[in-house]
């Protein structure tokens, strides 16, 4: 089915040493017939973050709600609606929320064979 | 600048033949080093469409705000707020914006050489 709802889309608590409160959703990936790269969503709680981690592929991000905090590298930006967000590859990089409500973000990422 | 508000980044008329009330920015593209694909952000006016074409690459969209309607291949699906798109490569397609307010969509793509 090339057109859902966000609500059709199962959500997964990310399962990832270091992750806190943050669930996920595999918008496009390569079940629908993407090649070249997977959109996903994630909802980060409050008091929750990703990882602080780096990986050799880049994530392009848009912030769908609430307001969070991105450190890409030694750097922390803070983040709200219609905000962008490019990490470069191999730059260690985290999304904290350390308010009070939602923050939902897109991240898109390149289809890597897993190493 | 790795991180920045969608109000920073210029808009420009989609100036393709076909498009119609189309506005669009490019948020994130290989000027900021992104090297795989790359992100633009849609305004649809009232009215307004893009044009009804096929490429050999795919679409992965998210809509933002409004509502609008998306052909792909004969079919047509009705769009809102948190729809997800993914049009294949060589698909024939098209956006329109039937209704009365800005239908705005996120369009991610792959970098790929001009032909």
């Amino acid at each position: 089915m090339p057109v859902r709802h966000i609500s059709e889309i199962k959500s997964e608590k990310m399962n990832v040493s270091g992750a806190e409160n943050v669930e996920l959703q595999w918008l496009v990936d390569s079940s629908m017939g993407a090649e070249n790269f997977a959109m996903r969503r994630f909802v980060i709680r409050p008091g929750g973050h990703t990882p602080l981690h780096s990986h050799p592929w880049e994530h392009e991000n848009y912030v769908l709600e609430g307001e969070g905090v991105v450190r890409i590298g030694s750097e922390e930006y803070e983040l709200e609606r219609d905000m962008v967000v490019f990490i470069p590859p191999g730059t260690e990089h985290q999304f904290r929320n350390p308010g009070n409500r939602d923050f939902i973000l897109l991240c898109i990422i390149p289809i890597v064979e897993p190493e």
